[in-house]
C-alpha cells in the first residue's frame, strides 16, 4: 500500500471548520487506499500568541522553556484534527515529537532532527489507522522538549517521510504550487509542474517563500519526493524531485526578488592578507549572516570591499564596522538599505551559455543599473536598487520567456 | 534541607500577574532554605476552552485525544511559571508529566498515579533549581498521555510529595484553609487550624469543596502532611495531618451541606432475598453513584427502599426505575431533587456519646423534619427538604459551638 505524508501548514489549519477541510482531504487519500500519516502546524496565530505570553513576562525567555511553551501549539491541533476523523469513523493516533519519540540534538528553538522511531506508527498503519504527528517539535536525548524553528513543520513532515521511506510527502500550504517568479509582482507568473530540489532550494535562499530551506535540504539527502499544493482547492501542485531531462530545456526556471537585504561598503582598505578574514569574523562572532562578498581588485594596495547582510541587521552591522575601519584605517564606510537582489535560477544554466549576458542586457535596456553581481553553477544574482526590483523582476521574467509553458 | 511541594490552582495562576505572585511565594520559601517542588493547574478556564474545542466537533469526542487536548493548559502555565522565576534571578526547570514520568494506568480521563520517577528532580534539587510540575497529567506505560479528572492536580501534588517524601506539602487555593462550614451559609463560620485526614475526607465526600478526595485519601496513605492556603493572602492555613489527641476534645467539628442530591423511593416492594441487588447493580450498571440506602423492615411482607443519588442522574434513574418497578411489581415510585443532605462530622463522634440524638434535637426544634439518617463512625448525615437546608446549617453550627476557638 503506498505511504503518504501529507503536511498541513498554521493557515490550513486555523479554526474548527478549516480543521474538517483537512480532515476530508486526510479522509480522501485514506479512501483511495493509501497509509497515511499527517503531520500538522499549529493554528495560525497561536505561536505568536503564546510567545507574546513569554516576553511580556521578559524579553529574553529561557530558550529550554519557550519550547515548552510553544509546543502545545501543535499539540492542540493534532488532538482537534485526530478527533475530527474519528467523529466522522476513520480510526485515528496522535503522536506529539516525543511520542514517535521524534528526536533532536539540544539546539532549543533551532533544533536539527536525528533519529525518528518508526515503530508506533507502523504498527497503527498496519492496523488501518490514520496517524497524526505534530510538526514542529521533538525531544533531545533528554527528554527536553525542543522545537525546530520557524516553518519546521515542513521539516518534521519531510524527516517523518524519509524515516518511514514514504512514497511521497505533501505540503499542503495556502498557495498551490511553486511560480516561476511571485503572481503579486507579475500576472505572467507561470505555476511549474516541476522543480528540482537544488532549484527549489536556491529559490529559498533567494527569498521565495515556498518551503523552509531546510526541509528542502533534507528532501534532496534522502530523496523524498515532495508536492506543493493547497489545502483550499484541487489545483495539481508543484512536483519538488531530482533533475530529470525534461527540466534542462530550459536555461531559467525563476526570477526571485529578495527586497529584506542591505549592503556594506568598506573602501579604502589596504590589499592584504587578512583583512576579509578581520572583517567577517566579527561579523561571524555576532551572528550577522553575510550574503554576497565583492571585493574589487586594486592598483594602488587599496581596496573596496562590498557585502550584503539582512536589512534588520544593518545598524548592527554598522557599529561593529565603525570599529573594524578604525583598526583597519579604511577610508571610508558606507551602508544602505536601498537595494534589492533579483536573481535567476536554473539547472539549465549550466549547459547554456549566455545567460548571465542575457540578464545583464535586459536590466541594461529597462536603464537598470547593477551595483554587485554573484554567481553559482544554477544562479545569478544582481543586487540593484529597490525601486528597479520589481520592473527587473517583469523585465527578466519577459526575457527568459517564463510565461511560456515547457 | 526542607522539601516543600508547594500547589498552585488555576485561580492562582488566571493570567501573567497571578504567576507573578505565585512566583514570589515560590521564591520566598526558597530563600528560606527550602527545596521547592511547584505544582500548577491550567489557567482558570483554559482546560474549559479547551474541552469546548473538542465538543463543538463531537458530543464524545475520544478520550485518549481529549487528554493529549487538555494537557497543554498546564504545560503553558509550567513554562510560563519556570520563565518567571527566571526572570527573577531564580535557576528552575519544568517538567511535564511525561517527562518526570509520572507514570499512570490507561484510564484516560482519570487516571490513577502508579509511579513517579524522582532521578530528573532530585538532581535538579541537588543543583539549587525550582522545579516546577504540570499538574493533571502523566503518561502510560504506553507512552499515551493521561489525566486524572478534575480536581487532579492536587492529587499530582500530593503524589509527588509522597514520593519525594517532602516534608510539607501547600495547597494554595482561593480560600485560606478549611471551615467548620461554608462562610456563605454562616458568617460565624470558623476557620480550622488543624484537621485529620479522615474528617476532611469525610467533608469531600458530603460536598465541600476543600480538597480532592483521592489527593486526601493518598495524603493519608502516604502520611504527606498538607495544609490549605489561600495564593491571595498570608493567612496561616489549615494543616491537615494524621489524628492528634487536641482534636478529640471536640465531638464535632465541621457542618457540611449538599445540595446536588435527589433521592428515589420505591415502596411495597416484595421483601425477599435479590431485591435491593437487582436494584442497584441496574443503577451500577448505568454508572449511578448511589449514596444513602434506606430499606424500612416491613409487617405485611412488603417493604419500601429509598436511596440518593446525584440531582444530575435523576431522570436516566427514574427511567430505569421504572422498568425495575415493573419486574419487582412494587406499589409504588417516586423520585424527588427537593432535598439537601446535612452532615455533621468529627472524629470526637467515636468517644462522646449522645451526639447523634443532639443533631435531631436541634432540628426538631427548629421544626426541620428529617426525612433519611445515614451514619458512619465519624458522621450523621440527615436528609431534609431543601428550603431548609441553610438553617439546619446554622443550627447545627451553634448547637454544637463550632464559632468557638477550641
Amino acid at each position: 500500500m503506498p505511504l503518504i505524508v501529507q503536511k498541513f501548514g498554521g493557515t490550513s489549519v486555523g479554526d474548527l471548520d478549516r480543521i474538517a477541510n483537512v480532515a476530508r482531504r486526510v479522509a480522501a487519500r485514506k479512501d483511495q487506499g493509501n497509509d497515511v500519516v499527517v503531520v500538522v502546524s499549529a493554528m495560525s496565530g497561536e505561536t505568536d500568541r503564546l510567545i507574546s505570553l513569554a516576553t511580556k513576562i521578559t524579553p529574553l525567555p529561557s530558550e529550554r522553556e519557550l519550547d515548552v511553551l510553544i509546543s502545545t501549539g501543535e499539540q492542540v491541533t493534532i488532538a482537534l484534527l485526530a478527533i475530527t476523523l474519528e467523529s466522522m469513523g476513520y480510526k485515528a493516533k496522535s503522536y506529539c515529537g516525543w511520542q514517535l519519540p521524534l528526536v533532536t540534538d539540544s539546539a532549543f528553538g533551532s533544533a536539527r532532527v536525528t533519529e525518528i522511531g518508526q515503530d508506533l506508527v507502523m504498527k497503527d498503519l498496519a492496523e488501518g489507522r490514520i496517524v497524526i504527528v505534530a510538526g514542529f517539535q521533538g525531544m533531545d536525548e533528554s527528554r527536553n522538549v525542543t522545537t525546530l524553528g520557524r516553518g519546521g513543520s515542513d521539516t518534521s513532515a519531510v524527516a517523518v517521510a524519509a524515516a518511514l521511506k514514504a512514497d511521497l510527502c505533501e505540503i499542503h500550504t495556502d498557495v498551490d504550487g511553486v511560480y516561476t517568479t511571485d503572481p503579486n509582482i507579475t500576472s505572467k507568473a507561470r505555476k511549474l509542474h516541476k522543480i528540482a530540489y537544488e532549484e527549489i532550494l536556491e529559490m529559498a535562499s533567494q527569498g521565495a517563500k515556498v518551503l523552509h530551506t531546510r526541509s528542502v535540504e533534507l528532501a534532496m539527502r534522502y530523496r523524498v519526493p515532495l508536492i506543493v499544493l493547497s489545502s483550499f482547492n484541487d489545483n495539481s501542485g508543484t512536483l519538488v524531485t531530482e533533475e530529470s531531462s525534461d527540466m534542462e530545456k530550459e536555461s531559467v526556471r525563476a526570477v526571485t526578488c529578495n527586497m529584506k537585504e542591505a549592503k556594506i561598503t568598506l573602501s579604502g582598505v589596504e590589499d592584504k592578507p587578512g583583512v576579509a578574514s578581520k572583517i567577517f569574523s566579527s561579523l561571524a562572532d555576532a551572528n550577522v549572516v553575510v550574503d554576497m562578498i565583492i571585493q574589487n581588485s586594486s592598483a594602488d594596495g587599496k581596496t573596496d570591499i562590498t557585502f550584503t547582510i539582512p536589512e534588520a541587521d544593518l545598524a548592527k552591522t554598522l557599529d561593529i564596522c565603525r570599529g573594524i575601519r578604525e583598526t583597519l584605517e579604511a577610508r571610508d564606510l558606507s551602508g544602505s538599505a536601498d537595494i534589492a537582489k533579483v536573481s535567476i535560477i536554473g539547472l539549465g544554466m549550466r549547459s547554456h551559455s549566455g545567460v548571465a549576458a542575457k540578464m545583464f542586457a535586459t536590466l541594461a535596456n529597462e536603464g537598470i543599473n547593477i551595483e554587485m553581481i554573484s554567481t553559482s553553477e544554477i544562479k545569478i544574482s544582481c543586487v540593484v536598487r529597490k525601486k528597479y526590483a520589481e520592473l527587473a523582476v517583469r523585465a527578466l521574467h519577459d526575457a527568459f520567456e517564463l510565461d511560456r509553458t515547457s
